[in-house]
């Protein structure tokens, strides 16, 4: 970053923005602990997930008030003003993800009272993985304001879309194959799709970022990927 | 509501939620209407609906600006400062409302390309009306700060989840008996879990409603569905 003289408005908008930071690490850990003990059958972890979501849910609240605090008491003008909203939609964005991590282990844990669905967990992991890489460049993005990170992020959204339309396919195929697996199918489906939502919401992290550093909203329509269907995969 | 001298500040606000109101008014008309579109298999409906989710994000967008707005120029008290957050949080919740009735027009679209599963609609309709129901009550509780109202629907949400419950279990038995209905049962329980989060988010307003007229926030655990699964049914 170039160096600049703070103000009071920044001063405080820095250690705001360290809790968003922080927040940011909480949930990347969250989705990941999510998707190991998703790959490897570990209920320990599954548990542990689940109950780490409310300091999740705390530190969300914190960074709202304290927003709320310094736009009371600096008064900025409108682009600061921007610029404190962010950090709530931000952090709004990262408690989702949090939330799409705790119903990740909630569901691990029922599906390991079911068959193992094998053919997909390979698909699966490397999916988690891929959006764990957005989150975690979008929240960089954010910390050095760097918008050609955030750009890169939004286009990789489009990957994540593709990785689920292929999941979905792939369980219509095993519910076709054998019937026993459609309820182990539909918690799998239910996963990959939340997945893939956590990936938009690292979008809009990334379009925060953009937002900030060019004072421009990226195109309403976000590259998505033109394969099969829209007809698969309606985005929310 | 009790008369009393209105400040400055109450008379910002009043107009900021003003805009609240309209924007639940519009969010209510997308979800009875996506519901609609989907019942009776409206194409033209369902792309009605998918065109008109742009005018509540923008008015997402102009409350969040007019709170912060307001924020900075009147520097609120705490309790103050709560009311102003806790219309963003409101316009967060019915913005997300609007996404997924959004989501069930275009599902709806994909539908129709597909064989009808009829004995599912019913269901599914009464399950959207009650869904409305909550939504509208949630509202309202927020215009007259009536938390027994509020009360009302938070304890209504349970409800919901059981018709979920049933129907994910209906949707079960419809791929079991045939397999050509798999994938469009697959976006029906996708529709039908979409409903329920709307639920959700109803409750979440109705929350907000209890927490700024009693300054409490409910316990966190919901009333939830104990019937069943949680297995069948958590709750993102």
């Amino acid at each position: 970053m170039a160096q600049h003289i703070l103000s009071a408005f920044d001063r405080d908008l820095e250690s705001i923005q360290a809790m968003v930071v922080k927040m940011g690490g909480l949930v990347e850990a969250q989705l990941v602990d999510a998707a190991h003990a998703l790959d490897t059958r570990d209920e320990e972890l599954a548990d542990s997930v689940r109950k780490r979501d409310k300091a999740v849910d705390a530190l969300e609240e914190q960074i709202n008030e304290e927003a709320a605090r310094l736009i009371a008491l600096r008064a900025p003008a409108a682009s600061d003003l921007r610029v404190a909203l962010s950090v709530i939609k931000i952090a709004g964005n990262l408690e989702r993800v949090g939330d799409y991590s705790k119903n990740m282990a909630k569901r691990t844990k029922v599906l390991l009272q079911m068959p193992t669905i094998n053919g997909s967990t390979g698909a699966m992991r490397r999916m988690a993985q891929a959006v764990e890489g957005m989150l975690k460049d979008a929240i960089d993005s954010y910390i050095q304001r760097d918008d050609k990170l955030a750009a890169d992020v939004r286009a990789r959204d489009i990957e994540i879309d593709q990785m689920y339309n292929a999941l979905f396919r792939e369980f219509l195929t095993y519910m076709l194959e054998d019937p026993r697996n459609i309820t182990a199918c539909m918690h799998l489906h239910f996963i990959a799709k939340n997945i893939e939502r956590m990936g938009d919401l690292a979008t809009s992290i990334a379009e925060q970022v953009i937002y900030l550093v060019t004072g421009e909203i990226p195109d309403d329509e976000r590259p998505k990927s033109d394969s099969v269907t829209l007809a698969n995969h309606p985005e929310v």
